[in-house]
């Protein structure tokens, strides 16, 4: 496989990105745990500087120089989170700290007084395949009302066997899926729209956790048809300490508040409080005012790629929709040419063999236990991540304790890719 | 009165902090809105750039260098905000989005099962000065279980009436006392440590917000004898989106989760999931790991003023309590000087008048509204706040819509206090 022919390599842009010209145990840092948390573009960290030294302040709340300025950047980012989405309205635009919270949010305000109230007897469904996060909170919800939380088989290349999922909807009970877009731990692209129609032809709501999906591909509440759909920030190339939850505007209207305190209320009195319309609603208390800004600056540098893709300047949806392609190309690249020089290496598995995936490569060694890979690995500067990557239930499924996982953003490299599998290579060679 | 005779005038410090050096409106910015968020001093800025660009990854879960980097500087945070809060233990030192968050933990957490679940019939008390995150949770809480939140009245003056609280307590149902250390609207220094005894001796726990202490005076939880206490930490020179839940161990313990995720499980099945300990049980999902590292940076930097101040090389806490000790004779000695010359403006009224009282003084002008005053001040370069200050109740108590508020940090200097004085001078003038 040869790289890239005729198209824009998109790891020229590496350059733009500080922390990938430094060094990890003496070696180039390769840096491949794109989807534990992505680096940050300079063009980010410029815009946090300058809200620091010039802008900072409360939001929402002032009438003063700072804060209204601080304030008209802060609703910028979320208007640019709604074109990001392809949402309605800023209205289903709620912005958290990270994509669990969103998850949290919504299973919680799920038990709470609403038409769409989970009771005793309901059922949840989740994949096999789900993180932590999109399992716990719907356990936590389920033990609050009595209901149960079931899994949805996957097959053996890790894919979502919609025919068993068929048959569980047909119940009658399922009252919400939850289905995460791309694996975290396998790379599979999951058929989110056929799942949603499904789960609402069933009369169940749906929650897609877009948490490996939102820095690598378009993403389309609307075409999706997700009633909520959840995105961790520091993963497309925005600070720590942010998240998005997307809710359909009727559904968050409908479900009852979740944190009381400042800028949710309309009025609060001892005798009763009234809430405050959506988004303020769900975002009580100061919120990561930088937080949000650097992801409106973390969109506008992805939207910067795509006109440099598409050598043209679009609005930002038509940017996005081109910088993603070239992303999405680029990073599946990168996984294939490292996915097959790995299968070259005797005893190596690769787990996760989806037809659609992304640009995550799991894989274990038939010797080598996956926490040796990744200490090996960093002696040689290259950050991969070993372990059940907060998905104890597919390891489960997949019969293995961990994997090591090499995850790719567009700014890798081809000649990372064979840093990675020459550097597992020598694993292999001491463990046999 | 004079400025600052024989002492160090902390106000030298404001070269540290960029953003003061810049103008509003064609004014050297005067910014006196501190109880809202403060100014960020340049070395936390130093040390969020090297993490960006040097240390930059997830924590907690990778053997890689960058990862095992950023967990230990994240963890050496934790420890430090032990030390800023006298904890016994970093189990007792929850990491959260914000004060808000915190609350909303604690009033969720009190009514899953515990032995300390709140029923039906049971009474929280909060008092009428408290922002509304220390209301609206509790009265969440309180409609989930069929309590009730009940306030304690206050003084004229804007002090708790402590014989009413006694009798309150003297019911036999009250379970929680929601209490803020110092008010953001009134300034008023709490006797927290005597509530939190009367609270104990009536058999209920005390939850202390301490949004507005944290910034301005040392905390010492095992001196006071919280429950819990909970700092909003973009207050106390930190980046915005980072928060602290300090709980009593054994209280945090026998509490349920709350957010379901990574990191928060020791195991995760379908067959049933088992929880990690503290303080990793209540923090799910990946943490906002620069702003926790920055706040690490904020109490370095509160030290080094302490280490100024005491003109010796002390331990952290040693400091620390050098640093505030120096910070709030510093706040109050602006805020007295204001509130004198303040005076001296025909029907200009001060909200809060309590003996004890931290640098923040509300006012209320006869005849301008505190929007006004707000805005006028602003064309000036001068920021404050005007408005309800998330206290709703309280300004019912008071009889006014709401007030105009001018909050002192150590870095605002006696010249900016004058300009205060005199543009509301001017505001008094243009509405006579």
């Amino acid at each position: 496989m040869t790289a890239l022919e005729g198209k824009v390599d998109l790891s020229v842009r590496r350059a733009d990105f500080p922390i990938l010209a430094t060094e990890a145990n003496g070696h180039p840092l390769a840096y491949l745990d794109n989807a534990a948390t992505s680096q940050k573009p300079q063009y980010v960290l410029d815009v946090l500087d300058k809200y620091w030294t010039g802008e900072n302040a409360n939001v929402h709340r002032g009438v003063h120089y700072l804060s209204q300025r601080a304030t008209r950047h802060f609703d910028d980012s979320r208007e640019k989170v709604r074109v990001l989405l392809n949402a309605a309205s800023t209205k289903e635009v709620i912005l958290t700290k990270g994509c669990t919270e969103g998850i949290n949010l919504v299973a919680t305000c799920l038990t709470g007084p609403s038409p769409y109230r989970l009771r005793e007897g309901d059922e949840i469904l989740v994949s096999t395949m789900e993180h932590h996060s999109n399992i716990v909170p719907w356990q936590l919800a389920a033990e609050r009302v009595g209901a149960s939380v079931n899994p949805i088989p996957i097959t053996d290349a890790g894919e979502i066997d919609l025919d068993a999922y068929a048959h569980m909807l047909a119940s009658g009970r399922v009252k919400v899926v939850g289905v995460v877009h791309i694996s975290n731990s396998l790379g599979t692209i999951n058929p989110v729209k056929e799942i949603a129609r499904m789960a609402h032809e069933a009369g169940a709501l749906v929650l897609v956790d877009g948490a490996q999906a939102g820095p690598h591909s378009l993403i389309d509440v609307l075409d999706l048809d997700a009633d909520f759909y959840t995105l961790s920030c520091h993963k497309i190339y925005a600070p720590t300490g942010v998240g998005v939850l997307y809710g359909k505007q009727h559904l968050m209207e409908a479900l009852p508040p979740y944190h009381g305190g400042g800028d949710m209320i309309r009025t609060v009195a001892f005798e009763g409080t009234t809430y405050a319309d959506l988004p303020a609603k769900y975002e009580a208390g100061t919120p990561n005012v930088a937080g949000v800004i650097g992801l409106g600056a973390a969109i506008d540098y992805i939207a910067s790629v795509g006109r440099e893709a598409q050598g043209a300047e679009g609005g930002l949806r038509s940017n996005l929709a081109a910088a993603f392609g070239a992303i999405h190309e680029q990073e599946i690249g990168l996984a294939r040419y490292a996915t097959e020089r790995l299968l070259e290496i005797p005893g190596l598995r690769i787990t996760g063999t989806a037809t659609e995936k992304a640009g995550i490569v799991s894989f274990v060694l038939a010797r080598a236990h996956p926490h040796d890979i990744g200490t090996i690995l960093d002696q040689e500067g290259i950050a991969i991540r070993a372990g059940h990557h907060c998905c104890m239930p597919l390891m489960k499924r997949l019969g293995v304790p961990a994997t090591a996982r090499a995850s790719f953003a567009f700014y890798n490299t081809y000649e990372e890719a064979d840093r990675l599998v020459e550097a597992v290579g020598k694993v292999h060679a001491m463990f046999e």
